[in-house]
This record gives structure tokens, C-alpha cells and sequence, in this order.
């Protein structure tokens, strides 16, 4: 049995997986971010003590916890290093945990323990090596080959949103340019849209927000480019554009069996892989040799409570 | 004890590695690439018939053959894609070799396997992931995590001098423009600096060259940077720049313990480690985590037989 937390910028969700990857009991509680590092340790403590009484703990003892925060962890020290959401910045977690838990804890980001769950039991579940990519006010990425979550030496590997894939005055989170979540990410193409859509007077989102640009979001760019409006397809091109580039990177580093696509924009669904599909086969460096599937992840609200019970699961069986 | 097999456009060089990872004795010939497939193959074959005869093998039998190419191999059937150098297109190399020498035969690409060889006893020997990036007429990469190559599942992994990292109008080989090797690659800076130096009339390289554009080669370049002419150090920051944005799209992805250089490039030394190692600061997206180790390659020759040799080791210790 395995304990895995999801701690969000709103909510802490922790639950109990059993060997077999089901997920048997969630319990969860508001974040309450603003009052501190200390205070929200101490509820994650008392919703895992609560899950370690129930009775499917007695007969199958838990043997680790696993965590996905929305920043990045030392993979050694189990320091997170920073986490922008919850106002942390060098904080003990691990420690903290393990102290109060006398259970060991691994740490991860969120959006790679999302990629593990869907590697173990969702949309990868055949592949040996896939990669999961969040498109949503970020890029996030999960990154897994032969069940382990590739978060590197330091613990910023699978940050897939801070490579490279063209040069624009966009200024990044992390203070570059031209990195992938400043072109594929919905606060990009939204941006991108707001900016562009005075020079296309016969868009159809005109009409859609009466003049008001604060009303522009990814699902009405994806809907007027569904129905045909040449500048909101324009944008969405942009969009598949740099993310085929962002993808094809990925390959000419690893090379995966398969790319997911989950985040809000992931919500366009075929429409989207369509496009998507289209740029890559553009950006393929050698065009005879196919690249990893494309998909759409499938798994919903629970990806991170699994993602970190597969975590502890992976690293407890593997030491 | 394994065979090594180093395949250039060149030369065939052979060679007699034990599992202790010394390389015991090699041969050679020229690979006469315009005579096609199967009579370079027929070298190979004999070259290798020839090491299969000495007293080393006697005592302690070959368990597999491991052969880097200048090109792209399908992992799963052995067939190389493309070996441009070699005129090669979708030619059965394993098979043929398998079924003349009755031995296991594993393929990949010549940068790669340089980097296992680094990796198993070179300058990465005390790393547990690092990569290999040649600096040549174009750029290689040679990834390495657990002591397995990712070439991925396609066989494109590895292939880092087709990252995009930046908009520019050259074009790549693969067709695209903004792959690494169009910035950082003795080509890409040669090119750069070519076509700037009328802008540079105070470069001392006006007075290297004497009028003869075709003078200008890496060598020039860098020795005028150190001597501190103004224009070559600007080529060369170029170069460092976009190579820094290469390394940490890497780190994006797999942050790996060490980066390594190595190719033609890399002759400038500690020089050119010092200018890409400010560069790489700039880039950082976390400014507060280290990023892998940057190091000059250390093996020289004999780097692409011992790298197919650990292939074959690590393929046949694996299965």
C-alpha cells in the first residue's frame, strides 16, 4: 500500500493506492497556503495519519509516501527548492514528513507525477518510455522510461516548458525568452490572440466578446478556430507550431515511444492532435523515421494522488 | 571480451576490447565507401574474422559486436536508415553481419557510442548520466543514463544538433532552420564570421587571410578570440550562446549529471569551456540549481571502437 499526496495551490488531496495501482480513499483538506510552510505540513500529517487507520492499512502496511508539488524538489535532500504557488522557497519537506510519518517521502513535481499515473494505469500504460506534457497557464512535463519519473540530477529535468523553440520579446517566469511555455501554453495564445485581434476586423471574436478583451480565453480561441475563423486558426497554428517544435526536441534528446497532452488546452481535444500532428510531421528532422504517438491523456482529478503513490511505489521497490 | 567496430567515411577500425574495458588490439582499412554496401560490409567481416583468430579470444570468447555509423539505425530490425557519408539508405547491416559472423550485432550512431565510450572510461566514468556533444562539421550527441545509450525508440534520440534553439535563415541538412547545429557547429560558425567580417575592418583575421575568405576556419577564429580581437570573440560568444540554450534544452529534459565537448571545436579548450560556462549562467531558468558538470572529451581515437564494444557489453550483459 502507498500513500500519495497532491498539494495544490487550493487543496490538499491524499489518498491510499494499493499495490495494484487502484486508488481506495481519498481524504482532503483547503490548502490554506497563506499560513505557511509549517501549517500546511501539519495538515498533510494528520490527513495521511487519518488514511493510516482505516482498515485496509492493517492488513497491508504502507510503505512510502510520495508527493507532487507544483514547484521543484532536491532530489537528494528532499528540499523543495521553490514553489512559486504556496510562497515556498527552501523549505525541509522531506524532513518534515518523514519525521512526523516515520514513513519514507519522495518528492516530485506535480506535473511529472501526473505523466507517471498516466504511464502506470492510464493512456501509457503499454509504452516503455512516454512523455506528458500539461498545457495549461504553463508547460509542464512528466517525463518516464522503463517505470521511473525523469527528474534528474538536480531535479530539473522534465521542466519541458523552460526549453528553447524560438526567439520572441515574450519575457519568460523564469526572466528568457523564446522558452516553450511563453508560445504553447493558454496564457501565450491568449496573449498572442489579445494582441492580434485589432488587425483581423472580420474575426469572429469580435462579436464573441462585445469589445471586452478580459473575455478571451483558451476555449473561445479553440471554438472560433473550430468553426472556421481564420485568425483564431492562425493562433491555434502558432500555438501547434511551437509545441511540434517543443515535442520534436524531446525526440531529438530521447526519442519517446509516446507524447500526452493533458492541461485545459488539452480540452480541444482531436481538433487540437489534428493540427498538432500537422506541425510535427513539418518539423521531423529525418522525415522517413516516425516519431512517439501522440494522445490525449485520460485520467482526470485523481493523476496526482496516483502519480505520487506510483512514486513512492518506484523508488521503495526499486532500493 | 566484445568487437568494436568504428565505421567512418574513411577508415574501418576494428578493434579487440576485454570486459575489463581495455582495448587490446585493433585493425584496419579504408572503408572505400564508393565500392557500396556489401563490399564494405565484406571488410568488416574480415577485419573482424581476423581479430576472431588471435589468442586473446581463444581463452575468453567475443559475446557480441557492437558498431557505430555516421547515421541512423532502426533499434528494432538493425537496418541503417540513413548514413549519408556512406551513401546508405535503408540497407540490412545487421542481418549481414549477423548471418557472416554467427555473433550478436548491435548499431549505432558514431557520436553516441563515442559518448558510452566516455562515459565507461573516460572523463563521465564517475557519473550516472551524462551526455556527449561532438562540435564538428555538424553537432552529435551521445546520451547516457545507467549505463544504457538513449537512442530512443525510433533511433533518433541522441540526435541533439537537431534541437531548435533560435530562428535564423540558414538552413539545416534536415531541412529546418534553428537546429543547434546551424549555430554551434564548425559550419554554422565559420559561416557567421564569413559573412560578417567585411562589417569588422579592425579584425586582425583581415590580416590572417590576406583577402581569402576560404582561409577562415575554426582554428583561426579561436585563436584570434584569444588573442582578443573584438569580432572573433563576438563569432564566438554566438556560438557559445546558442550552444548554452542546446545544453540547458537538455537539462530541460533529462538533467544530467555532466555535458561533455568534444569534436574538432572543442581543441579550444578550457577557453572555449570558460565562455560557454558564462553563457550557460545566463540561461539558467532556475537561477538558483546547478546544472550537470561541463567538461572537455578525453579519449581521442580510439573512443568510437571502445564505444561499440561497451554497446555490445551493455546489450548482451542486458538481454
Amino acid at each position: 500500500m502507498y500513500i500519495g499526496v497532491d498539494l495544490g495551490g487550493t487543496n490538499i488531496v491524499v489518498g491510499l493506492v494499493n499495490d495494484a495501482g487502484t486508488l481506495l480513499q481519498t481524504v482532503s483538506s483547503p490548502t490554506g497556503r497563506e499560513r505557511g510552510f509549517y501549517a500546511v505540513v501539519g495538515d498533510i500529517v494528520s490527513l495521511t495519519q487519518k488514511l493510516l487507520k482505516t482498515d485496509h492499512v492493517t492488513s497491508d502496511p504502507v510503505k512510502g509516501i510520495g508527493i507532487g508539488i507544483p514547484g521543484v524538489a532536491d532530489p537528494e535532500t528532499g528540499v523543495v527548492i521553490s514553489c512559486v504557488n504556496l510562497f515556498w522557497e527552501n523549505v525541509p519537506l522531506r524532513e518534515a514528513l518523514e519525521s512526523a510519518l516515520s514513513l519514507p517521502v519522495f518528492i516530485d513535481n506535480d506535473a511529472t507525477l501526473a505523466g507517471l499515473a498516466e504511464y502506470e494505469v492510464g493512456v501509457m500504460k503499454e509504452a516503455k518510455s512516454g512523455v506528458f506534457l500539461t498545457l495549461g497557464t504553463g508547460v509542464g512535463g512528466g517525463i518516464i522510461m522503463d517505470h521511473q519519473v525523469i527528474s534528474g540530477k538536480h531535479g530539473i529535468g522534465s521542466e519541458v516548458g523552460h526549453m528553447v523553440v524560438g526567439e520572441s520579446d515574450t519575457q519568460c517566469n523564469c526572466g528568457r525568452k523564446g522558452c516553450l511555455e511563453t508560445f504553447a501554453s493558454s496564457t501565450a495564445i491568449i496573449a498572442y490572440t489579445k494582441k492580434h485581434l485589432p488587425d483581423y476586423p472580420e474575426s469572429i471574436l469580435h462579436e464573441r466578446i462585445q469589445g471586452d478583451l478580459s473575455k478571451i480565453d483558451g476555449r473561445l480561441i479553440f471554438d472560433a478556430a473550430k468553426g472556421g475563423d481564420a485568425f483564431a486558426l492562425k493562433s491555434v497554428h502558432r500555438f501547434a507550431h511551437y509545441l511540434a517544435i517543443g515535442i520534436m526536441n524531446i525526440v531529438a534528446v530521447i526519442d519517446p515511444e509516446m507524447f500526452v497532452l493533458g492541461g485545459g488546452i488539452a480540452g480541444a481535444g482531436d481538433f487540437l492532435l489534428d493540427i498538432v500532428r500537422e506541425e510535427l510531421e513539418k518539423e521531423k528532422y529525418f522525415k522517413a523515421v516516425p516519431v512517439g504517438k501522440l494522445c490525449l491523456a485520460t485520467l482526470k482529478n485523481d493523476a496526482g494522488v496516483l502519480g505520487g503513490a506510483f512514486l513512492a511505489k518506484s523508488k521503495t521497490e526499486k532500493h
